[in-house]
């Protein structure tokens, strides 16, 4: 039986139990410094261990820990009912703490989510690319893991476990930080993960926190050069910005989209209506529903896909052309700028009116964050000119923009959705927590 | 013709003549922000011009830059002249003259470089992965090109058209900040670069510079977030190391390689003499030359070698019992701690003797900057155990560490070598230049 990490009072702990970004530069104590370097060396030593088990074995650890988060659920929703109390003692918001809340049903959906990544394929191994050079030598470029991940998320008991598991079956180790809000139920499901470790014979410090050194803990992983090979943000703007700015080490940004859908010309009304209501109130509060509706001048499609829209209680920002095409007795309120800029993350859409499809490529060119745009035609020209010239992570043609994900891309899990170029863009799943190392074999060749 | 960059004397020009890192933090005046994002806003634009351009009009462009820079030869070394002068005046080392220096071989040996680009595959439209997905999505992940690139580089004229080539060929725009001990032969080369390209149609905004904004440019390219998509620091480590502390965009860190060569116990004579003359005497000033050996204690090939390297004009700086296996007549210098980090790219080698394999790992972990490390062996399970447990971007068994270059890899070209985890690993190709965007495509599919 392992240590398991207990949330203590400590220099630089937020106890205040808001969901707020936790990670803020600052200056940082020199002894959490030096707590959280010893927590990244050990962190280190244990990713070497992770690097050479293989699959059978980490998928036994993956197994190990659904078997105990489900044998041990009360003891964490008794964590969990305590970071609660706490967070309504400091006035947190109801849809906060909805996200920070675990009962019985959640947990065994993260165990059957474990259990789901243990049938996945190992990415490491996995040969990228290979061949004889004109030498003899012999050349392979084989995916390997990662080394030290860390992760800064929010009040999310969910996204630790999550994480975990993505960072376990890639043969790294990882260093977590959530959000302070969450503390006690993440010091509690860390437990479990790490007694789960220790029972197969694998590192127990293959999962850490620094939970309990506060945002000053966050500062000094970020400024880890050398100790983190890769730091995920996971969380809302704020959280991402702020680690983009301070970190030191590499970075993969994920998240915020704001997701445009053009409707052309050509557009079919019926396919239209499903797929616009699909995008829009299937889930409203994810990053990959449509946040923006560009509608072409033309379009016959359009009057019945807003009056669907508002039929299905969603709030219609509308630019005056737009206004004027509304069906009688649909509401709808005047569009600012700031509306196309926006990410709702919630039953509103802005609507703009486009001449052209030129005109459509302007407006998402100004107004995305890079995650998805869709369109709906039945012109293929159209179709292939908005494929050729969107840039952005996922393009779609005639379907919902709820795909871009990593389930439903065939990913098997997802670490997050990159909006960054670098190194993974879009759903990222267990092959974008490995990097690749050359291995040359020869015998005995020189250059000339 | 297109207007050509002229360096002139503006805010933060640093005209004196030194080859030191040209990037360093600092205030930069409001109108070289604004001018810098300019260049920066129309490299955006020219980028979705390349992006959309095919192989064929690239490799146009790159054979047009090709045979005027032989046409144009003489105007480009008269400002290399001026450069060279200045740098004379200034008290420039003779190595980094003869680095600036560019004659009628070397400029002739550039052009040879872009038809050779030329001949390369597109990596633009390769498909990384694809599949039908079950509710009948057909999903692609393609590579398209990054967009912006910015390189930053020290004062060697030939990475200005090294770095243009791979990134017109790759279908990007960049913007170029050499050493301004280089700026009039920069200047000469970006005006033969940015013709050629409006003469084959593709916008001459595709190769940009920031020279003549000295520093001050420098850091304004550095902190242009959503402007540059990736930042590439060509040089030695105090410019790496400024860009990374400094740099708001992505960056990929390239360039240092303190490389071991490990001689195990069954290593063979002939092999290992070979091996090691080439890692450290073919070309001693480079990244992937071997910088310390480490020698197992039953290694009988151990005297042979050093004799060799000695006889070939090697200073050895060797531990206390390395230096008890030295033949006679061969001279070295001891060691200290110092010698284990150093990156001499001098015909100086470190030597230590270690006792097992064990030892060799641990040793080579904590000096190494994991570019490249190889083993000298007959003994199979040593071989596998070096492959499994050394974390460098190149692992080498029984050939010289100089394989590590992007030539050598059948890369075609070689923007540098990567020493980070995340996106490249080792030798940057043309790939390496491309991130990938997913394409869906249905007809109708909402997600339930």
């Amino acid at each position: 039986m392992t240590e398991t990490a207990v949330p203590r009072t400590a220099a630089g702990t937020n106890t205040s139990g808001t969901a707020a970004p936790e990670a803020q530069a600052g200056t940082v104590p020199q002894d959490v410094t030096a707590a959280v370097h010893a927590i990244a060396d050990r962190s280190r030593e244990a990713s070497r261990r992770m690097a050479r088990a293989n699959r059978a074995w980490k998928d036994q650890a993956l197994l190990e820990i659904a078997d105990a988060l489900v044998a041990r659920r009360d003891a964490v929703i008794a964590a969990n009912r305590e970071d609660l109390e706490a967070g309504r003692q400091n006035g947190t918001s109801k849809a906060l703490l909805d996200r920070l809340s675990l009962d019985a049903g959640r947990i065994d959906g993260l165990a059957a989510a474990l259990r789901s990544l243990a049938a996945l394929p190992d990415p490491v191994g996995t040969v990228a690319r290979g061949q004889t050079l004109p030498n003899g030598l012999r050349l392979r470029q084989v995916h390997v893991p990662m080394g030290v991940v860390a992760a800064i998320y929010e009040a999310r008991p969910n996204v630790t476990v999550d994480i975990a598991g993505l960072a376990l079956k890639s043969g790294n180790a990882v260093i977590l930080r959530g959000g302070s809000a969450a503390a006690r139920t993440n010091a509690a499901l860390i437990g479990i993960i790490r007694d789960s470790l220790d029972r197969v014979g694998l590192p127990a410090d293959a999962v850490q926190t620094v939970d309990e050194y506060g945002r000053a803990g966050a500062n000094v992983l970020m400024q880890a050069r050398g100790r983190v090979d890769v730091l995920i943000p996971r969380g809302g703007r704020d959280l991402i910005q702020t680690v983009v700015n301070n970190a030191r080490v590499p970075v993969i940004e994920t998240g915020e989209g704001n997701v445009h859908i053009f409707l052309d010309e050509s557009a079919r009304e019926e396919m239209a209506v499903e797929i616009l209501l699909n995008a829009k109130t299937q889930r409203p509060s994810v990053c990959n529903t449509v946040e923006t509706l560009l509608v072409h001048s033309g379009a016959a499609a359009a009057p019945a896909v807003l009056a669907a829209l508002a039929a299905a209680g969603v709030r219609l920002h509308v630019d005056g052309r737009v206004a004027q095409l509304l069906p009688d007795g649909v509401a709808a309120e005047p569009a600012t700028d700031q509306d196309w800029g926006r990410e709702y993350m919630d039953l509103d859409l802005a609507v703009a009116m486009v001449d052209s499809m030129d005109e459509a490529i302007s407006h998402i060119r100004r107004w995305t964050t890079g995650h998805t745009e869709a369109i709906i035609t039945n012109d293929l020209s159209n179709a292939e000119k908005f494929i050729a010239e969107i840039d952005s992570a996922a393009v779609i043609v005639n379907a919902s923009t709820r795909f871009t994900d990593g389930g439903e891309f065939g990913l098997g899990a997802e670490v997050g959705i990159s909006t960054q170029k670098m190194h993974a863009r879009g759903p990222m799943g267990l092959q974008e927590l490995t990097t690749t190392k050359w291995i040359v074999q020869g015998e005995g060749q020189t250059r000339s």
